[in-house]
């Protein structure tokens, strides 16, 4: 099968490699369809990961159910599916309450398996003609009989509108309260408008990038344009001084100032401040570890000079970490399904697996207009 | 009457100052039976906050009222009522969603209001024989028959009761679940004792003192001494290297290493390490916003050195401030009624209002044995 | 004062009565600019209440403030506010949590007061021009700047929009559930409207009368015709035979068949019925404790022949009562403000406070087209 | 193997009957070593439940297991497992939730599956030599190392001490609340059981019993004889008239009066009634959606008459169904492993499989001292 393969820092290529096949009695077996790149496969591209090089990117995967293991019940053959980026084993402590971004088995020794990606285990990805799927009952979203119509909306359903969804879930979100988001890359932008979905009474949305923005007001959010002023300054002018409700983090541990430079603490700090005494924030932008690449001293190490006095001082709190996919799919699913939400409007650019290498190219410099891809491997 | 009052770092002095009196409608007068210090208290003595010279200390304030406003329906003249430190004024949009700890009325520009406390507005405290008490119809928690009996476990329904139970709160502890608290002062054995009424499985506090630690031991919970080994590894060891489901902050800003050197970042950092994956973490511990007297140079700024890449990889939630007393005061009174719970067991000291700064001289000292000390005016 | 005075069964009419006034020092004294007719004035004009003659009907009140008691520090002279139907004093056990409809103080001995209503207190109504307002600073939500502007839509937050709200709260929708909502009354076309806000993936609406099944349309929901079909198999049918995620009762104990004859037990049936295994009901449909003139034997007693076998068996949840509307209105304000609510589309007649009793007549009658009376004593 | 067989109201015997296997890759299988006979046992029993003859008893199962299916990942041979009563595949919209009670797989057609259970599906029971163990890896409870030592604690994890559990979950008790448990049998007991453990202020259990409502009284409890008194007016008069915070429902629809005639409302309007206004009600005594061989017109029909009224007027909450076993049985089990809770308190009897029949008999008459019996069938 053909498939995207690291070869090292800012090198992709697509290579023939071996098949991917059942392995287990418990696994289906996906022809992909629709394959995104990610903001997330980014930081691997980038080589500030323990990414391995020959590797198979991608994690945000559609496809057709092409075989079925002998202990698969509910999945079947030629069923349209949409894995979740992590993958579950369905029965550990943390995936029977609904931890799935968490499963303590599928990644033994951590908390946490996903399809191409650093440290979340040995699965290849999905940036490629065939897809093992472990644990498919599991893991399978199965799709209803518009699946192939509204294939760019439900593939969606693999890690952006879940993640953009888990925003507000742990900022906490209720209808009639306002938020803040800092990002609009597509994870931010899907927050704004999962924000929108429930309610929300006002959706600020942060950032520096003019497609960006513009895509956050077609949404309905108030775009907030740090170039232009302060974005904390702007948003508590917004809410008498107050500060919104709720706020998201979308951006992750390579945020940048309005000059480009990159500071790590700078929007959670902002977040905040901007955000009101009692409030909830969401963190769903990526933050490691240890990063001994980084430039900052406190972030080689994997900590941030962060407002904890501000933090507390204000009574709020803080809920991080990757989406539990599962959680929400099925009802981001149905409001596909109805019409109510259509998170394919993002996409930018839609590609064969061929034109892989230059999708990432064009992605990683933040080319002015490439704000989502969408590769089509068996187109 | 008479007060304990602020002359500086260091200093303080009982003196005959102007009666606290009915100042507005909806006032009441309550003259102190009963009134701590407390370990907060202490941040102001040592000069490191803004309180102003000829401040009245005392935020943990219990007695009879002797006078009832023209507005006050439900508060008679004669109740026997325990404070909450927090005064909130019941109509804010914080107030009535329960979260009195932040007011927005009662401090105007802040969220927050107490009685004796820098910065938290204009109210003089309750170490004193008398205490004005604004909206007292909904700030007086009125205590059963036995108040005058039970006195000394009531008085701590005004705050260190209230704050180690949200310290259980804020970290999601459910029962049949482990914990770690860091801090075995009062507000952290309180949270022990919480956490044990509440049915936690397994209770481990961290301190560095043989008398807390022993007071943490017979509450039920398992000493983790600081001196003789790191508290994270052995925390790790006794949960199969996963880590407790829930953890606590209980010291604030000026916890020190087992050298005894403030490190502001070593308890949430820990914190952060000792909790499992998907784990919450309350934090009542005190932290600042600035700090101009501090050493380190984050610390100044109210900043600290945080593993946020530990915090966000483990998916982990972190819920802070100030107890919002009001939420639960009503149900522990009722446990201290029924005889469920005893928090006066850790009191040390039982002195009169003369000898409080005496108190203060070894409660700041952290003398042997001076665990929680209890002031008597009227004795 | 002119007023709307209940003289019996069926009968109201406008007479001067005296005036409010302030009579404690935390009431305030409103100017009525806009009252609304409720569904539950009609229980009470039907003459099923123990609702006294003499009595002022009305508890769904916007006005000015003309004056204010010495207690009261936040509301001020000229401030535009809408009352709660219900009555809290702030400060008893279920006002500090914010369950103000269950206030233990106002009505003593019972849970719950509000204006001009049988069992819920000595207050009179506000269908009238000036109206009394005790514990103004926890029961007035003060109006934003474009309060007169938006008259007709704030003075649905007094009461059906946040009753509507309420239903969907009980019912434990999420965003990308389904909702079945029996009644499309004024509640139960502000459940859709909540619905629909909130993100439900589909809302039906169940009725027999054509103007509000059309209403319902317009709301974006979907109408079930209890006249053309039974609603129970219809929403199965809809629903791939599993019912819907979520319920709401907005209709009450006088319920009808689609013969016109009042069954008590028939939508609490249908809505357990339509409802899927595990899904929560919720009921703000008024039933009532005795009914001496229903008849019904079992409804007499305020009893119901109810499916409580199926209702366990498929392990739902069932929440009632009336609304809270504090723990609301301010959100919901906020919603009208921004302009992503607009409760006033329902209104279908605008009338002076001498038509009431035509109004009544008609409302009662349910002439087609009847849907939402609004009264203006100051025109 | 041997095992319990049904053979037609109040008869069963112990016969040999085919093994049982494995038959699917995800299947294991159990040597019995602890099953225990249930109240819901004796429904079947009774023969008013649609269980067929021939089929096998017994829903309360531990043991150790003999053989894994090749799908089987985590569960080993050797292992000591306690299954819950009710069957999940670990997959559909509600295992996935944590509502394991309600599987939409294991049951086609219907929400819920259990082992030896009438309309529960195709599963025989585990009062038998060998029990097979379907999707084993989301079911199995794998046991600690003392497994063998606290058996007789261990085995109450497959039904009773989480479905009591659950009674004061869906009752929705916080620590420091009162609670009335209605029902003293073994579930009503560990509700009881687990109140205390959960920090409840005061817990009344109601019961005609004396050897249960003397074991009620042994766990902390104050028992309600109703045979002595009204339970609601002993109930109110406890609490100042206002009744409990929380009620809970341990009966089902074969309540007795206290003259042991069959009530069926009995119970449930006793809770709303001893229940304080805005209180939560918790119902695991088992409702059937029909009972053609009950004496009462209603019952037959699934129907109760239903003080609705008052449940409505009150505010209060219903959640109702059998506990989702899963969603409790990690905490519960390390709560008996460190000592916490000794749900093996309550076991009157202890035989061997041979002597199901007379303990069926004994049970089934509520001879006094038959509290609960537990089956040896490897002895």
């Amino acid at each position: 099968m053909k498939a995207v393969i690291y070869n090292g820092p800012h090198k992709v290529s697509v290579e023939d490699v071996t098949d991917a096949t059942i392995e287990k009695p418990t696994d289906v077996l996906v022809r992909i369809s629709t394959t995104n790149i990610c903001g997330s496969d980014l930081h691997m591209y980038d080589g500030r990961t323990a990414f391995e090089k020959g590797g198979v990117f991608g994690h945000e995967n559609l496809g057709q159910v092409i075989a079925v293991g002998a202990g698969v019940d509910r999945v079947k053959k030629n069923d349209w599916v949409c894995l979740p980026f992590n993958i579950g084993c369905g029965f550990c402590a943390n995936c029977e309450r609904g931890l799935t971004g968490y499963c303590l088995t599928c990644n033994p020794g951590n908390a946490g398996a996903a399809y191409g990606f650093a440290g979340m285990g040995p699965y290849r990805g999905g940036q490629a003609e065939l897809l093992r799927v472990p644990y498919a009952d599991f893991n399978c979203l199965v799709l209803p009989e518009d699946a192939t119509e509204k294939e760019e909306d439900y593939v969606m359903l693999s890690d952006i509108f879940p993640t953009g969804w888990h925003a507000t879930e742990l900022a906490g979100l209720l209808a009639g309260e306002s938020i803040a988001i800092y990002g609009a890359g597509p994870v931010g932008l899907m927050a704004a408008m999962s924000a929108m979905i429930k309610g929300a009474s006002r959706v600020f949305v942060v950032d520096s990038h003019d497609d960006r923005l513009a895509l956050a007001e077609s949404l309905g959010a108030t775009a907030i344009d740090m170039r232009k002023a302060d974005p904390v300054e702007a948003i508590l002018e917004h809410t008498d001084g107050l500060g919104t409700d709720r706020g998201s983090e979308c951006v992750g541990y390579q945020c940048c100032d309005r000059n480009g430079h990159e500071v790590n603490n700078l929007t959670m700090n902002s977040v905040v401040a901007s955000t009101k005494a009692t409030g909830g924030i969401g963190v769903v932008g990526v933050f490691v570890a240890e990063d001994p690449k980084a430039k900052d001293e406190l972030e080689k190490k994997g900590k941030m000079a962060f407002d904890f006095g501000a933090l507390w001082f204000k009574g709020q709190q803080i809920r991080t970490g990757q989406a539990n996919v599962k959680a929400y799919n099925r009802r981001l699913c149905e409001l596909i399904r109805v019409g109510k939400a259509q998170p394919s409007r993002i996409i930018s650019h839609r590609l064969t697996l061929d034109q892989a290498p230059e999708a990432y190219q064009h992605f990683h410099a933040r080319d002015t207009g490439w704000t989502k891809v969408v590769l089509k491997p068996a187109a």
